[in-house]
């Protein structure tokens, strides 16, 4: 079975620079190599285009949920359709979104083909998200997002009570995500039953962001 | 004295499809061609790099005044030094902010040697924002915005009092946008005292937009 | 089993002058005659006192989740325990919330010995309510709301629906809301498994107030 | 001259408890034996009418811009006419606000015979509000609020220039308000020029809020 590593690249400096680039690369190198591991990176809007010239399974991090018009600096989510972009993060513990604008938004996104991860706070969260039938739903405790202390050992319950709540509802596949700091964390999460592991300083702030992302795909492809 | 023709791509289909790459490749042309007029496309920064290949002076719709960080789908006003954008619109009528926020990313616009268009309403709004020393002010009444209304028309006043207001503060360029729909409603706001215009429907919606740029290009460099 | 008739005051103008006291007044004297109805009176903060000296089941229409601070402006829900509210509304269609932020609420309410009633646009958003164990969930589609087009009749499967969703989780009381006209769409909501209704523009903009609220008791007391 | 206190209770606990009441009782005997200062308190909603039966110059701390109507949860600006409130503080701080909507609140507030305190964190805020005519403008570094740094000392500048600002456009009292702890920060505002101070957890927090509360009142009028 294949799992996930979905990278946000949040708004870290390195999204902006050459880093996020190189990870492009890096991320294509490792997936010919890696076939049970799908990497995923969640990328800011303005540098879509500039990483995705080097790997093509790229995701937004926010789409906004209305169609095309007089809308000056936001991104509806219909004009995903002239984008390379395979999909976008939703309703990120950063960027919170009202019940209405992520059931618009994964609605429309299903119609264009491209595809959702919708992201929850705790199990009541990913329990209603399941309804409306995202292709992934991102379980992340927002206490524990930043900080090194990785969800998969300080909350596990968190992780296998979403998987729970979400199953009782409908199969949609589980990340895990909140202070995932090595592979190790992510191989954990995966033996509560997640599908994958949502990431993003540990390798985004890393001195080596090449060398931890090139830790998790091992990892998580020998797994 | 080099006349303005900001256009507005707003998220309307064309801003995203093939139409807006062709509206900078004319503006590439009618800029060469017509010294007098500068075009500037403030585009949706999914499409900034897309449609920056084809002409340079291309601005962001909208920026976040915060720092690099965890700010998952936003867009730091800082990460515009790894960009190829020249500046930003900012508080927008369809995307407005509180003072403090526009404060905060015209200081690091300016820091990082990119430019500033800071919208207002009113005269009022005009007035506090001349104190912070953008660029540009594109005064807009809001209730014309897309009714093909005309402020230099319908109100003219308006511009006059927000160009006098703003003059009292310092010498800052002033637009005049809202329902601006044909070459001789932007001449028109130039006699009135405007550096130029802020326009969008008008060619964004039209049927032949490359006709509809080229006539406010030539009447504004003939003019 | 007591039915419940829930009157959302919203931000109409009878809300805060004298048909919003007299309703209060009404209220006291029909509930005290059918005890088979619960009315609740939601109405604005700023009004809560003067109508609760006339009757006292009284919510109010919306609460911010954060503890007492420097929050100039917000309603903290744990100032409710020194208020004659018995609860509030949380999460309605016009004030739409994240979802930590009705959990966060819903959690202090119950904490604080206050009633909660929950609002979903859909049953997706009820599903997910529901694991926040508020007292009521009130559903009502946006697109009904205020058209006097009762849900009852246009849409009973949202009902249906939505009863059967929040049954999946726990036993949970569902209010219908949206287009409730008349005493008939308030019964026939019941007949489709609802514990009640929550009422607005069909009474608060009546030209007989009392009455209409008359009517509706009557018919939900008899049924 | 009369020199202006106004108390800002913020949604501390004292705010909502018997403290704010008492404050009320207070401001009540104080105002008649201290003829030279006026004394307005800015209180939630939620206890407007409770602090009003003490005393009666009394502002909310927010209001919406916008007319009755459907708008679960929000206070419109006109449903003062209504209310006892002699006005409201509008784009504090804590409760930032588009130009547009402070716009259109003290146009409201005006046409209804309702004071504004119209707040800036900036000189430059404060000349775009001085030119919608509010009553007072409140100037608040937003660094220094709460911290118990006076701007009065700290910031000096920050008041005389906002003045100066202020004036520029026409003749409105201007208030100095963040980290006013003391009676002598009150007073070393006033020689900077300000009509007054805006107060908040230098009594609202103070273990005893009426010692403190008499001290700047003593001060202000013998000043």
């Amino acid at each position: 079975m294949k799992r996930i590593l979905a990278i946000n690249y949040k708004a870290y400096e390195t999204a902006f620079n050459e880093v996020g680039v190189e990870l492009a690369r890096a991320s294509y190198r490792l997936s010919s190599k890696h076939n049970n591991v799908r990497i995923i990176l969640a990328v800011p809007s303005i540098v879509l285009e500039k990483v995705s010239n080097a790997y093509d399974d790229v995701f937004l991090q926010h789409i906004d949920s209305f169609g095309f018009g007089a809308h000056t600096g936001f991104l509806p989510v219909e004009s995903l359709k002239y984008s390379v972009a395979r999909g976008s993060l939703i309703n990120h513990s950063e960027h919170k979104l009202a019940y209405r604008d992520i059931e618009g938004s994964i609605s429309v996104l299903k119609s264009i083909g491209k595809e959702s991860i919708a992201c929850a706070d705790t199990p009541g969260e990913a329990l209603g998200l399941a309804y409306l039938e995202p292709d992934m739903i991102a379980i992340e405790p927002p206490e524990l997002i930043g900080t090194g202390i990785p969800v998969s050992k300080a909350k596990p319950e968190v992780i296998t009570e979403s998987i729970k709540a979400v199953k009782s509802v409908r199969d949609v596949a589980v990340l895990a995500g909140a202070g995932i700091t090595v592979a190790e964390d992510a191989t954990k999460a995966i033996e509560l039953g997640a599908k994958g592991v949502l990431v993003a300083s540990a390798i985004m702030k890393s001195k080596d962001p090449m060398i931890v992302l090139n830790s998790f795909v091992e990892s998580m492809d020998t797994f």
